[in-house]
Protein backbone atom coordinates (compact mmCIF):
# COMPACT_ATOMS: atom_id res chain seq x y z
CA UNK A 1 0.00 0.00 0.00
CA UNK A 2 1.72 3.67 -0.90
CA UNK A 3 2.60 6.05 2.00
CA UNK A 4 2.03 3.02 4.22
CA UNK A 5 5.06 3.33 6.48
CA UNK A 6 4.86 -0.61 7.85
CA UNK A 7 5.17 -1.60 4.24
CA UNK A 8 7.86 0.72 3.37
CA UNK A 9 9.30 -0.96 6.54
CA UNK A 10 8.00 -4.91 5.09
CA UNK A 11 9.66 -4.43 1.41
CA UNK A 12 13.14 -1.86 3.05
CA UNK A 13 11.92 1.27 1.48
CA UNK A 14 12.55 2.27 4.85
CA UNK A 15 15.54 1.09 6.73
CA UNK A 16 14.58 -0.69 10.32
CA UNK A 17 16.32 -2.97 12.79
CA UNK A 18 14.62 -6.13 12.29
CA UNK A 19 14.19 -7.96 16.23
CA UNK A 20 12.49 -11.17 13.80
CA UNK A 21 11.48 -11.67 10.25
CA UNK A 22 10.06 -14.52 8.61
CA UNK A 23 7.67 -14.74 5.65
CA UNK A 24 4.48 -13.39 7.03
CA UNK A 25 5.21 -10.61 9.97
CA UNK A 26 8.40 -8.84 11.32
CA UNK A 27 8.72 -7.55 14.78
CA UNK A 28 10.60 -4.20 15.43
CA UNK A 29 10.98 -1.93 18.44
CA UNK A 30 8.81 1.02 18.82
CA UNK A 31 9.79 4.17 18.09
CA UNK A 32 8.04 5.60 20.37
CA UNK A 33 7.89 3.36 23.32
CA UNK A 34 5.65 3.89 26.23
CA UNK A 35 7.21 0.90 28.42
CA UNK A 36 11.00 0.19 29.02
CA UNK A 37 10.17 -2.62 26.44
CA UNK A 38 8.17 -2.08 23.07
CA UNK A 39 7.64 -3.85 20.53
CA UNK A 40 5.70 -4.25 17.22
CA UNK A 41 5.17 -7.34 15.61
CA UNK A 42 3.71 -6.51 12.49
CA UNK A 43 2.35 -8.97 9.34
CA UNK A 44 3.50 -8.01 5.87
CA UNK A 45 0.47 -8.14 4.05
CA UNK A 46 -1.42 -4.59 4.16
CA UNK A 47 -5.15 -4.39 5.84
CA UNK A 48 -5.67 -2.23 8.74
CA UNK A 49 -8.44 -4.51 10.72
CA UNK A 50 -8.96 -7.74 11.47
CA UNK A 51 -12.70 -8.17 9.78
CA UNK A 52 -10.99 -7.26 6.48
CA UNK A 53 -8.80 -9.82 5.97
CA UNK A 54 -10.58 -12.65 7.58
CA UNK A 55 -8.53 -15.25 5.33
CA UNK A 56 -5.17 -14.21 6.84
CA UNK A 57 -5.15 -14.19 10.65
CA UNK A 58 -3.64 -17.49 9.96
CA UNK A 59 -0.68 -15.15 10.80
CA UNK A 60 -2.02 -14.49 14.41
CA UNK A 61 -1.27 -18.07 15.56
CA UNK A 62 2.61 -17.56 13.97
CA UNK A 63 3.22 -14.30 15.57
CA UNK A 64 2.24 -16.28 19.07
CA UNK A 65 3.68 -18.70 18.46
CA UNK A 66 6.61 -16.93 17.99
CA UNK A 67 6.46 -14.69 21.16
CA UNK A 68 6.09 -17.90 23.32
CA UNK A 69 9.56 -18.89 21.78
CA UNK A 70 11.82 -16.02 22.24
CA UNK A 71 10.03 -14.12 24.96
CA UNK A 72 13.08 -14.51 26.95
CA UNK A 73 15.16 -12.96 23.97
CA UNK A 74 13.04 -10.08 23.87
CA UNK A 75 13.41 -9.27 27.33
CA UNK A 76 9.65 -10.49 28.87
CA UNK A 77 11.25 -12.26 31.97
CA UNK A 78 8.10 -11.56 34.19
CA UNK A 79 5.68 -11.57 31.86
CA UNK A 80 4.10 -8.80 28.74
CA UNK A 81 1.10 -7.55 27.40
CA UNK A 82 -0.40 -8.27 24.04
CA UNK A 83 -2.31 -4.94 22.96
CA UNK A 84 -4.05 -4.56 19.01
CA UNK A 85 -5.92 -1.36 18.71
CA UNK A 86 -8.45 -1.25 15.89
CA UNK A 87 -10.23 1.53 14.39
CA UNK A 88 -11.23 4.86 15.88
CA UNK A 89 -12.25 4.24 19.52
CA UNK A 90 -8.89 2.79 19.99
CA UNK A 91 -6.86 5.39 18.51
CA UNK A 92 -5.40 3.20 15.97
CA UNK A 93 -2.33 5.15 14.48
CA UNK A 94 -1.26 3.30 11.66
CA UNK A 95 -3.58 1.68 9.32
CA UNK A 96 -1.89 -1.26 8.85
CA UNK A 97 -2.56 -3.87 11.07
CA UNK A 98 -0.08 -4.13 14.37
CA UNK A 99 0.74 -5.74 17.69
CA UNK A 100 2.27 -4.26 20.88
CA UNK A 101 3.91 -6.62 22.69
CA UNK A 102 4.87 -4.21 26.09
CA UNK A 103 6.61 -5.61 29.03
CA UNK A 104 10.40 -4.87 31.20
CA UNK A 105 8.29 -3.23 34.21
CA UNK A 106 5.29 -3.79 35.90
CA UNK A 107 2.44 -2.45 33.27
CA UNK A 108 0.16 -1.53 35.84
CA UNK A 109 -3.62 -2.85 36.07
CA UNK A 110 -5.44 0.11 33.59
CA UNK A 111 -6.45 -0.80 30.11
CA UNK A 112 -8.26 2.48 29.28
CA UNK A 113 -7.53 5.75 29.21
CA UNK B 1 -8.44 -27.82 35.53
CA UNK B 2 -9.47 -28.00 39.22
CA UNK B 3 -10.58 -24.34 40.94
CA UNK B 4 -9.99 -22.32 38.16
CA UNK B 5 -13.07 -19.81 37.36
CA UNK B 6 -13.43 -19.98 33.40
CA UNK B 7 -12.94 -23.61 33.58
CA UNK B 8 -15.57 -23.77 35.78
CA UNK B 9 -17.80 -21.38 33.63
CA UNK B 10 -16.17 -23.69 30.59
CA UNK B 11 -18.09 -26.89 31.91
CA UNK B 12 -21.28 -25.69 33.15
CA UNK B 13 -20.23 -25.34 37.17
CA UNK B 14 -20.50 -21.78 37.35
CA UNK B 15 -23.63 -20.57 35.11
CA UNK B 16 -23.01 -17.90 32.58
CA UNK B 17 -24.31 -16.07 30.20
CA UNK B 18 -22.33 -16.93 26.50
CA UNK B 19 -22.98 -14.39 24.11
CA UNK B 20 -20.61 -16.99 21.72
CA UNK B 21 -19.74 -20.34 22.44
CA UNK B 22 -18.15 -23.22 20.01
CA UNK B 23 -16.29 -26.00 20.87
CA UNK B 24 -13.06 -24.35 21.32
CA UNK B 25 -14.03 -20.98 22.73
CA UNK B 26 -16.48 -18.46 24.34
CA UNK B 27 -17.24 -15.05 24.77
CA UNK B 28 -18.73 -13.47 27.73
CA UNK B 29 -19.22 -10.31 29.27
CA UNK B 30 -16.40 -9.24 32.11
CA UNK B 31 -18.04 -8.89 35.34
CA UNK B 32 -15.77 -5.70 36.22
CA UNK B 33 -16.21 -3.80 33.20
CA UNK B 34 -13.40 -1.00 32.48
CA UNK B 35 -15.26 0.55 29.78
CA UNK B 36 -18.68 0.65 27.98
CA UNK B 37 -18.29 -2.85 26.44
CA UNK B 38 -15.83 -5.07 27.91
CA UNK B 39 -15.59 -9.00 26.80
CA UNK B 40 -13.23 -12.19 27.41
CA UNK B 41 -12.99 -14.49 24.78
CA UNK B 42 -11.76 -17.74 26.51
CA UNK B 43 -10.26 -20.93 25.14
CA UNK B 44 -12.26 -23.70 26.54
CA UNK B 45 -8.28 -25.47 27.25
CA UNK B 46 -6.88 -24.99 30.46
CA UNK B 47 -3.11 -23.04 30.05
CA UNK B 48 -2.00 -19.83 31.28
CA UNK B 49 0.85 -18.25 28.57
CA UNK B 50 1.29 -18.68 25.27
CA UNK B 51 4.66 -20.47 25.33
CA UNK B 52 2.52 -23.04 27.47
CA UNK B 53 0.24 -24.58 24.74
CA UNK B 54 2.40 -23.67 21.00
CA UNK B 55 0.25 -26.58 19.55
CA UNK B 56 -3.33 -24.88 20.72
CA UNK B 57 -2.34 -21.18 19.29
CA UNK B 58 -4.88 -22.03 16.46
CA UNK B 59 -7.65 -20.72 18.69
CA UNK B 60 -6.41 -17.22 18.20
CA UNK B 61 -6.76 -17.50 14.60
CA UNK B 62 -10.36 -18.36 15.23
CA UNK B 63 -10.99 -16.56 17.79
CA UNK B 64 -9.96 -12.91 15.83
CA UNK B 65 -12.15 -14.64 13.07
CA UNK B 66 -15.04 -14.51 14.84
CA UNK B 67 -14.50 -11.03 16.48
CA UNK B 68 -13.85 -9.67 13.14
CA UNK B 69 -17.40 -11.24 12.21
CA UNK B 70 -19.55 -10.40 15.13
CA UNK B 71 -17.75 -6.87 15.82
CA UNK B 72 -21.01 -5.02 15.24
CA UNK B 73 -23.21 -7.29 17.30
CA UNK B 74 -21.22 -6.96 20.36
CA UNK B 75 -21.67 -3.13 19.65
CA UNK B 76 -17.88 -1.99 18.08
CA UNK B 77 -19.22 0.06 15.54
CA UNK B 78 -16.22 2.82 15.94
CA UNK B 79 -13.50 0.19 16.54
CA UNK B 80 -11.92 -1.96 20.02
CA UNK B 81 -9.06 -2.77 21.53
CA UNK B 82 -7.78 -6.30 21.78
CA UNK B 83 -5.81 -6.76 25.28
CA UNK B 84 -4.22 -10.11 26.54
CA UNK B 85 -2.03 -10.12 29.67
CA UNK B 86 0.30 -12.70 30.59
CA UNK B 87 2.33 -12.87 34.16
CA UNK B 88 3.08 -10.97 36.83
CA UNK B 89 4.35 -7.58 34.70
CA UNK B 90 1.17 -7.36 32.87
CA UNK B 91 -1.15 -8.11 36.33
CA UNK B 92 -2.87 -11.50 34.37
CA UNK B 93 -5.71 -11.89 36.92
CA UNK B 94 -6.66 -15.26 35.85
CA UNK B 95 -4.58 -17.84 35.14
CA UNK B 96 -6.12 -19.12 32.77
CA UNK B 97 -5.53 -17.43 29.33
CA UNK B 98 -7.96 -15.18 28.15
CA UNK B 99 -8.28 -12.14 25.63
CA UNK B 100 -9.73 -8.64 26.68
CA UNK B 101 -12.33 -6.99 24.04
CA UNK B 102 -12.39 -3.11 24.78
CA UNK B 103 -14.66 -0.26 23.26
CA UNK B 104 -18.23 1.41 22.93
CA UNK B 105 -16.09 4.19 23.85
CA UNK B 106 -13.30 5.93 23.10
CA UNK B 107 -10.50 4.01 24.52
CA UNK B 108 -7.70 6.76 25.13
CA UNK B 109 -4.21 5.98 24.37
CA UNK B 110 -2.66 4.83 27.11
CA UNK B 111 -1.69 1.20 27.07
CA UNK B 112 0.32 0.76 30.43
CA UNK B 113 -0.23 2.06 34.18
Amino acid sequence: MENCVFCKIANGEIKSDFVYECDDFFIIKDIHPVAKLHYLAIPKKHYARIEQAPDELEVFRKIFKKIGEIKDELGFKNGYRIIINQGADANQDVQHLHIHILGGQNLGQKLVK
